[in-house]
């Protein structure tokens, strides 16, 4: 295929991790090419000037966001901006006909008063119609759904880990949903490359800290997937911890079986089968739990199953890369499903070990 | 006091991690002095040979272990060697009328048959007299105890971090037994110095992983004292996890509070009362929870107290250095209270930050 | 092209990091195809016992390894063994018509008795025609050797950072050999997989030391090529250091200039020029130096160089992965090449960031 | 001694690294009280709001800097602030019969046209007289100075691990001047509490770099101490590299011996005999060298000494905790030196490892 095929796509906010996973996992898919890059405080400066072990790859200039501008030179868009800031764009990118990928919390709920309470910080939405359009981005549960959308508002990195773990449990009705604690451990790259105190790697390495307990935004977003599975309304509790790691999630999920009687055997034999047609879910075999490390640079999710006889729970560990297939990765699978590609296209399954 | 009014103190498995945060600690000490160290593979080399750092203030060799020897030269023992062990070595040092600090798992448990069930590798045990007269050494529950023991079951570091989290729920009442889930965190250090591939910095760095779910040794020690405290058997779900750090150990513990209208200040206040002659518990202020680093170097506990109330629970932080509090400074704390000391003596309480 | 097409590779020594670098290399090379791993602990398993996470993409089962079994199976050959060992079979392997690619230090050295001064243990070697035809493995400075060699004696981690940083400087005669000086920094996977006390999480995370100074076996390596270069004797003084960090070598080369003239910019062009044709050699633009980060993953290696006019030094710092351009990825290289294979072919160029 | 005879002392800069360093080690010490913090963006906050862990021993308020309420409060004052403030501050702090120990690189050279050419970036300085009476804060070099000094510029951290390297070389005149380089790595607390993307954990874990190649301000600083040892001017090769840990420096030292015929046992007496009156500098056994983290938490250097027969070439390899030796430990060293206390009064001296 000449290159000429390729779709022009443009990425807005490129400076930021999720951006550089973007236009690294972009530069070697076959069947798009980069065309527009938007950023705020570095425009004017090249994206080599901020990544300049990226140089012999990418020569372009980070520009000011302007939506028309964008709209022509690109056919897709990923907005990898702060909460926010997606709201005020993809609509008019939309509106030329654009198809947009969001990497932020702005169209990832159902019910904008959910999102006005937990992320709300200046006027209220007015895109409602254009976030009824906006299909969840996780293609292990709305394939379908975002084969057919024009804009995705992508899974975030917790919530990805998390409901990975917990779907067949849910989709089976295999657990008390009032039991349901998800205790999640994330690498700092999750918190963004702003500079901020406690990212320092002075403050956070040789440590290890909870935050956001019972108040991190990522609760609703996992309790609306979980509820719309479940069929009713499901009230999960989590807790995030900063890891003195740069990438990756552990998603530990715990909650009691309905039936007690259901063995490690029977739950494995449900999460293949749940997993069978999405080939980047990998279960795990029998007393293997997995380690962030093995998803690292990939767009898998491993898991790891295990039940407590004595307890009655079943326990479900989830590793993925926070900024692969938490951010990045997911949303270019995505693109494929979106586009028609085979799902796999472009994506990496393979890390480098250790 | 002159040096000579100085206890001479023997310690038993010098060369590993626990030993060498006891000569550490020892060195410090006011009111004791090192005159034996045993150990195994090392025996015949200097300690400094293992720890050159140490040269210029330790000077004595590792020797192999003659209890008679060792009880002819100490009159307190500490034993910091793999489970098994300490229950050959302990009733021939208490006959020669030394006292006895096991930092093993050997003489924590008061009924064997639990022992047996969770740690046996080989014979079993045939010290059941010696064993009933072990107390368990965590000071703040069980102090009194303590102070007149002449054999020291010195609390593990899981059991120790999760146990102070949630001592204070257990005594009142508080929580619903059934719904205690432990979520807890270590740094490698816990794995000891014997080289293991998992524990590598290549394997272990930048990486996580959880393991023993359902199944690790610490969670029938935490059981244990749970129903004691309780007064009816208490089961736990304690899911351990591997953190690319060095030291300290974060416990997420969850339950849900039989009565769902406490407060976050309510069990601020109840925390702090419990703890109030305890200085080596820290209860936060509201909304600040405990990193691990606040711990390192000290025999401090941090505890961070949280409620949630759309879902009932309350969730407590607790952290703590594994290797201090969770070993090596929380058995000194022990001897200071065997030997009717101030309680605080020679124990660190401020760490080196960042 | 259709797999039937894939050129059959063995990997002896596959468990190791130099061997899962390998495998996870030849996974995605278009035109090989694994059909032989051999190893020694871990015979009778499979690949996939040890590294769970390539499940999906490898199953194939560790064997013994029987040189004439190998041979009938394969036709190339990588040598991922301790050295010594390598000079024992690839003889053998040879004599059946394989090409070899050696990783060891075996075949790395035209002289036998600078190899037995530096690294025999055992018995002399035996093998002195065989080394005769070995060819370094140093693609930047001996690709027209490669091309026609069948056994690659493939260039050290450290060898092949240094090199790189200093041929420009050799080759043109611009610096006084007498003061050279490398002071080498690399991550702890350069110690292996088989457990070391030194290597633990616990003992190098957060720390740093030298180790080997003026005594590193590198040095005869890296001095035998500055020498063929130089066309005559060079001695360096060349000090590792080990880093707290997964993968990375960084080399911080010295050296006074002949001509204390020589400007910045002069030397940029100077090694631009001398690497045109080598595009694994990225030499960065003036005033950046390079993080090893930058490589990790790939098979790059990034050259800073500066001047210090009141000194009348030059300084150049390189950077490359240790397992990739340091081992496996140039052994690929190097296969590529002997192959007649586009140099490229299969060989990763982006990292991913952070 | 009753608490009302210890040294009021102040804090110019308290809630960073330095600041907090000092705080940790003042609360220890026996002859001092802090009973004043000044700071910048945090004044109004309390300390302990700031190091939550500190909340049970400190607790005063961070105040804002007018150095005669300072003057009226404190008898000692420690400046911890960024370059360029103190010089600004300590004339007034001196006039009012404060004793003024500078953690900046303010009071650090006799010549302020090397300050202003390596330094300045506002108005140049007008403080020359009282720049004149500063004393270099290097105990081991100028004890005899600081004991009579009011007012002492403490060592940069890079120069303390550098020279306490040199230091002996250079007095017995064993080396040729002109080729010492001192390639230096750093942990990255060096870089202080001030969120910079390139400190962030994300960024410098897991990789490694060299910066300010030829041009970093620590250069002119040890070759002041240099030149005034050898007794003529000296010029060196300073290279600074940031190592992912957060404490420690870890400097290598080479220098062409002028006799080549001198041995590593000649060098190792030379070195215990210049530094036998020194008992923070510890020169390790032959064929042992540094750790930083032996150092860690403490006042300590050590030093490992090496020769290379083949290059004729003394390599030193010198370990401090950047933020204790290399700055507030070593303040307080010179703070006892001033007081005519003992010197290692409050001093810790012994690591908590791993």
């Amino acid at each position: 295929m000449g290159e000429d095929k390729r779709i022009p796509v443009g990425i807005i906010g490129a400076s930021g991790y999720g951006g550089i996973q973007l236009v690294r996992l972009l530069l070697e898919h076959p069947l798009v090419e980069i065309t527009y890059m938007g950023g705020s405080g570095s425009v004017g400066q090249n994206f080599s000037d901020l990544y300049p072990h990226l140089a012999h790859c990418v020569n372009l200039p980070i520009e000011s966001c302007e939506p028309e501008e964008v709209a022509a030179r690109a056919k897709v868009v990923f907005l990898s901006l702060p909460n926010g800031l997606a709201a005020k764009i993809a609509p008019k990118l939309l509106a030329k006909g654009c198809k947009v990928l969001d990497l932020s919390a702005d169209y990832r709920f159902k019910d904008l008063q959910v999102y006005d309470a937990w992320y709300k910080e200046g006027e209220p939405r007015t895109d409602r119609e254009v976030n009824q359009s906006a299909v969840y981005g996780l293609p292990e549960l709305y394939r379908d759904r975002i084969a057919t959308a024009n804009l995705v508002g992508c899974a975030g990195c917790y919530p990805t880990a998390s409901l990975l773990a917990l779907l067949p449990l849910l989709k089976q009705g295999l657990i008390d949903h009032s039991t349901i604690i998800i205790d999640a451990k994330s690498g700092t790259s999750g918190g963004g490359r702003q500079p901020k105190t406690n990212l320092l790697l002075a403050e956070a390495s040789n440590s290890l800290g909870a935050y956001g307990i019972a108040s991190h935004r990522h609760t609703p977003e996992i309790e609306q997937v979980c509820s719309d599975i479940a069929g009713q309304e499901v009230m999960v509790q989590f807790t995030p911890h900063l890891i003195p790691m740069v990438r990756g999630i552990l998603s530990t999920v715990y909650a009691k079986m309905r039936d007690p009687g259901l063995t490690k055997d029977d739950l494995l034999t449900i999460y293949k089968s749940f997993y069978r047609n999405s080939q980047w879910v990998k279960v795990l075999p029998k007393n293997v739990y997995p380690q962030t490390k093995w998803a690292c640079g990939t767009n898998l999710c491993y898991l790891g199953v295990e039940v407590d006889q004595r307890t009655g729970r079943v326990i479900v560990v989830s590793a993925i890369d926070n900024l692969m297939k938490g951010q990045a990765s997911q949303a270019l699978q995505c693109l494929n499903i979106m586009m028609g590609w085979e799902e796999t296209l472009g994506l990496p399954q393979l890390t480098f070990y250790p």
